[in-house]
C-alpha cells in the first residue's frame, strides 16, 4: 500500500494518506490499555476499522497520545434535555464515543414508541448509543405514567439487535419476592444472552446476595465504599456514578484499582449545563489526580463497558472499529480529536457532526389550570410537609403545626403534581426547603412518570407557571417579578428540539433566574423539583394521586390524624 | 436457594449441593485473573454455568485454588496419534479444558471429509475443541497429497458455526505476492469475522509488516525473542510454542509480561508419550519458575485465547460456562479436578470421560513393495545426501563422494517416500544422521502430505518395514534384529483407534526399540522421520516425486551434475 504523508490540521498528528482515501495512518504515542504500555507508533485504519498497530519506539514527550474513546456506562440521555443526536454533539468534545443508555424516561411517557424514538434518532448520528430495554415502566402503581411495558413487550425489545441489555431493575423488592413479571423480564434477557443492569441502593447482606444471584450483574447506585466493595465481592460489577444529580466518585474511586476489570464509570443523569463542561473525561482526570493507576482508570472508562455489554466499540486493536481519541497529554487529557468508526467527529475546528432536524413526539393531554385548582383546605392541627434537602433525592417528612405552615414568611410553599396524561384534579401538598421568595417554578421532567410538578407560594403563580409548561407541551418554567422564563421540551415533555449549546445556555439562564430573582436557596432547583414526585426514593413525595410515604409505600393525608399502631 | 453442605471426595473442596442437583457451590481460593487478585470465596454453578462468584475473605493457605481451565492455543490433534475424544482423555488430567486446533494433517489426507471427521468425533466429548479451516491443503504442488481444499471449500468451512478461524497461513510467499487464491481465503475469513492464524517462521522487517497488514493476526513460529518482539510491535499476537517438535519457550517467555494481552501458549505438536506427561500446565509452572508474573502467565494460558478466538470457554465470571480447574497450590499446580461445563471430567479417581468407540476413516491405496523397488543406481562422482539434524525440522544438503556414500560402515542410509494415494514407484535418496546400525523404520505420518517415509540400510528391510505400514493401513513401524514393531494408525494413517494410554505406551516402546536395538542416535527418530518429506522447510527433503531443494523450491537429482550459474 503506497502511503503519502500529509500534515493534518490537528496539531501533533501525522496523517499518512494512502492513494485510496479510505486508508489512513496516524502516528502518535499509542496508549495500549490491554497491554498496559505506551509506545510511540503508527495506527493504520481502513474502511472505518483499525488494520494495524505498529510500535516503532519509546513514548515521545513531543507527540500527542491516542487511546480508545471514553464510554459513559450508564446514562439516561433524556436528562440532558437533548435528543441523542444533540447529546452526541455535546459529548464528542469531551472524548466520549459511546454511551450505554436506558431510555427509561421517554418510555414512561411514550412506552415502546419512546424507545423506538431514541433508537431512530440515535441511528442518525455516528456516535455509538447502546440502548437497553427499560425494565420498570411504570416505576410504581401509585402514580400515572404514560405507558406500561410488560414482560411481553420487554421480550419484543430484547429480541432486537439494537437493544443490548435489560436496563436497571429498580424493582428490587419484586426481585426479592419472586414477582413473576419481574422474573420473566430477567429470564427473557438471560435466554437472549443479554446482561441485566441492577439498581439496588443500599441493598447489602443477604438481600444483595439474592438480588445478584437472580442474575443481575451491575449496580450504579452505591454510595459508600463498603456497599460497593460488598457487591463487588459478590461478583457484581460496579458503575461509579458522578452526574448532575448523584455524586459517588469520592467515595468509590479506590475500587478502580482494587477490581480493575469490574468497575465502570457513568454519569446516570447529566444536565445540559453540566454536559457542556465535561463528561467521563473529567472523571478520568480526577481519578488520576487521586492517584488511581492510569491503566486501571482507562480500563474502567474504555474497556470494561465494551467487555461487559459486548458492544462494538473499538479498543485500538487490529480489526476493531476505529473509535479513539487523540489527547495532548495524559495529565490534562485535552482532547485534540475524537474519531468514531474512522470518522473525525470532533477536532480543533469544532464538532463535525451536523445538527439534525428533530422530530417531535409527545403525549400531553393536560388542559390549562386556574388558581382555584391549587386551593388546599387547611385543617387545623398538625400537617405533613415534604422536607426537600439540597442535592438529595431523599426528602424528610416534617410534621408542623397548621398555623406555622400557613405563615406568610415561613419557608413553606405549595407543591402540586398535575397528571399530564388525562385531565384530572391536581394533587397539592406543602413543601419546605425551596426557599423561593416570590413566584413559582414548574417542570414536566418529574421522575419517573413525568407529570407536571410545580412549587410556589400563591395559587395564581402556580396556575401561571403550570400553564406555561402546558402551553409549551412540556418544559421547565419559572415566573416571578413580572418575568416569565420557559425552556420548552416538546419531545415527550423531556427533551428540546433545539441545538444543544442553546439548550445549555437557556437552562443556565432559567436556573440563575430562579436563584437570583426568585430567591431559591437550592443549588439546582429544577433538579430537586424533578425528584419531588419520585416515589421509590423515600421519604415523603407527591404523586399525581396524592401525598406518598415512600418508606411504608402507601398514600398518607396532608393532615396528621391519629394513627393506630 | 437452599444449599446443603456435603464434603466432596476431592480434598480441600466443600461442595454445597442444592436440593436441585444441578446447582453447586464450590468454596476455595478463587484465582481472579481479570482482576489480578486471589480471595477465598464461593463459586456457584447451575446448569453448567457460573451463576455467582462471592469473595468471603482473604486467601487461605489451607484451601485449594480454583482458576479457569488451561487452553492450548494451537495444536494439531493428529500429532498425538489420537482422535479428539482420546486426546481429551489424555489432556484433562493436566487441567486442559480446550484447544484451538488446526486439522491440517487429516485434511491433507481426506480433505474436507477429514475436517468433518474431527468435528464429528470432537462432538462426542465435553472437552472443548475449536477447529479452524486448514488454509494450505496441499502444502505444495511438489508432492502428492490426498486432497485439495480451495478457496471455495474454505468458504464452505468458514461459514460453519463450528469452524472458528482460518488456520495457519503457511503460504506466506503467496500472501506477499498477492496470490489470488490465498487472498480469497483470507478475505472469506475477514468477511465472516473470523481471525486468520499466521505461520511466518523467520519473516521479519517489511515482509512481516506486509504479512500482518494482510490481516493475519497470530504467529506461533517465532524462535527468537527479537523476531517475536518485532511481530508484537507490529500488532501481531504471538503464541509461544513448546511441543514435542519445536521448543521456543526459553527464548520467548519474557514476552509474557511485556505484552500480557498479546501472548498465548501452545504445543503445536504433542506426541502421545509427551502428552501423557504434561501439557500447558507444565509451561505455566516453568513460566512461574522463570519469574513471570502469575497473572500474566495465567492470562496467556486461560484468557487471551478466549478473547482472541472468541471461543465460549469460561473464565470464572458470572454467566460464563463453568470451565475451571482446582489445584492444590499455585506453585505445584497439582490438578485436583478439571471441570468443563459444570461436569467433572477429571478428579483424584481419574479421568471421568469414557472411551468412545473410534470410527475408522482412511485413504490408503499403496500396494506392498519388494526390495527391488528401493534399488538406486549409484552414479559415480558426487552425490547429494540429506543431512538430518537431531531435533530440527531443517536439514542440510551434504555433497559426498559416491564411494563414501556406499561404504558399509558409513552413517549413510537410504530414505524412501512412497505415494500412498496411488500406486507409483517410490522416490529414493540418501540420508545421513539417523544412526541406525541395523533394520529400518517407516511412518505414514510424514508432513504435510502423509505419504509413507522410510529410512534403512538394506532394500529388503525397507520393503519389509514399508509393507508393515501398508498392512496396517498406516502407522509407524520398525524392524531389525528379528523383531517387528508396529503401532497401527488406521484413522487417516495418522491416528490410532485405541486407548490413549496404550498408544502412549506403544509409542514409547517402539521409540525405545529404534534407539536401543536398532541403534538410532536421534532423540526422537520417528519425529525426525516425519519431517524428512516436509518440503516447505529447507534445505534438502524428499517428496514422493523426488529429491527437493527447499531453498530454491525445485527438484534436484541425487547425482551432482555440473551447474550453470
Amino acid at each position: 500500500m503506497p502511503w503519502q504523508e500529509t500534515r493534518s490540521k490537528s496539531a501533533n498528528l501525522v496523517f499518512l494518506q494512502s492513494e485510496s482515501s479510505q486508508a489512513m495512518i496516524i502516528e502518535a504515542n499509542i496508549v495500549d490499555i490491554r497491554n498496559r504500555r505506551i509506545d510511540f507508533g503508527k495506527v493504520g485504519m481502513q474502511g472505518g476499522r483499525i488494520v494495524s498497530v505498529q510500535r516503532t519506539g519509546q513514548e515521545r514527550d513531543t507527540a500527542s497520545y491516542i487511546l480508545p474513546g471514553l464510554i459513559d456506562a450508564h446514562v439516561h440521555i433524556e436528562s440532558s434535555m437533548l435528543v441523542p443526536s444533540e447529546f452526541a454533539r455535546m459529548a464528542v468534545p469531551h472524548g466520549t464515543v459511546a454511551t450505554v443508555s436506558d431510555p427509561h424516561e421517554i418510555a414512561n411517557v411514550l412506552g415502546v414508541a419512546g424507545v423506538e424514538y431514541m433508537l431512530d434518532n440515535a441511528a442518525l448520528t455516528p456516535f455509538k448509543f447502546f440502548f437497553g430495554a427499560p425494565s420498570c415502566v411504570p416505576a410504581t402503581h401509585f402514580e400515572t405514567a404514560g405507558a406500561t411495558i410488560d414482560s411481553l413487550a420487554i421480550l419484543g425489545l430484547l429480541e432486537r439487535d439494537d437493544i443490548w441489555y435489560l436496563a436497571e431493575m429498580m424493582n428490587y423488592p419484586g426481585v426479592l419476592t419472586d414477582d413473576p413479571e419481574v422474573l420473566a423480564k430477567i429470564r427473557h434477557a438471560h435466554q437472549l444472552g443479554k446482561p441485566v443492569d441492577g439498581h439496588a441502593p443500599g441493598v447489602v447482606g443477604d438481600a444483595a446476595v439474592r438480588y445478584i444471584r437472580a442474575g443481575i450483574s451491575t449496580d450504579h447506585e452505591c454510595v459508600s465504599y463498603e456497599e460497593a466493595a460488598f457487591k463487588l465481592e459478590q461478583g457484581m460489577k460496579i458503575i461509579i456514578r458522578e452526574g448532575s444529580a448523584a455524586r459517588n466518585f469520592d467515595a468509590l474511586h479506590p475500587l478502580i484499582s482494587q477490581f480493575p476489570s469490574m468497575v465502570m464509570l457513568c454519569s446516570d443523569d447529566k444536565h445540559p449545563d453540566d454536559l457542556a463542561i465535561g463528561h467521563i473525561n473529567a472523571l478520568v482526570r480526577r481519578a488520576l489526580q487521586e492517584g488511581c493507576g492510569l491503566f486501571d482508570v482507562l480500563q474502567a472508562a474504555c474497556i470494561n463497558p465494551v467487555e461487559h455489554y459486548e458492544i462494538p466499540v473499538g479498543t485500538l486493536q487490529p480489526g476493531d472499529p476505529a473509535d479513539f481519541i487523540e489527547v495532548k497529554d495524559m495529565e490534562s487529557l485535552e482532547i485534540i480529536q475524537t474519531v468514531i468508526d474512522g470518522k473525525v467527529v470532533f477536532d480543533r475546528e469544532g464538532v463535525r457532526l451536523p445538527a439534525i432536524p428533530v422530530q417531535v413526539e409527545n403525549k400531553f393531554a393536560a388542559s390549562p389550570r386556574s388558581a382555584s385548582d391549587f386551593a388546599l383546605e387547611v385543617p387545623s392541627g398538625q400537617l405533613r410537609v415534604i422536607g426537600a434537602i439540597d442535592g438529595a433525592l431523599v426528602t424528610e417528612e416534617r410534621v408542623l403545626d397548621a398555623t406555622t405552615v400557613t405563615e406568610e414568611d415561613a419557608d413553606i410553599l405549595k407543591i402540586a403534581v398535575i397528571n399530564r396524561y388525562e385531565d384530572v384534579p391536581a394533587a397539592v401538598a406543602y413543601i419546605q426547603g425551596f426557599g423561593l421568595q416570590t413566584g413559582a417554578i414548574a417542570s414536566s421532567v418529574a421522575h419517573d412518570s413525568h407529570n407536571i410538578v410545580a412549587v410556589g407560594r400563591h395559587d395564581a403563580d402556580l396556575a401561571a407557571v403550570v400553564n406555561a409548561v402546558i402551553e409549551a407541551r412540556g418544559g421547565i418554567a419559572a415566573i416571578g417579578g413580572g418575568e416569565e422564563h420557559v425552556l420548552p421540551l416538546p419531545v415527550a415533555g423531556l427533551m428540546s428540539d433545539q441545538d444543544g449549546r442553546q439548550v445549555a445556555a437557556a437552562y443556565t439562564a432559567i436556573d440563575r433566574f430562579v436563584k437570583e430573582t426568585l430567591g431559591s436557596t437550592l443549588a439546582a432547583p429544577f433538579m430537586t423539583l424533578s425528584f419531588m414526585a419520585l416515589l421509590v426514593i423515600p421519604r415523603l413525595k407527591l404523586s399525581d394521586k396524592g401525598l406518598f410515604d415512600g418508606m411504608n409505600f402507601h398514600f398518607v393525608p396532608v393532615a396528621v390524624t391519629e394513627q393506630l399502631s
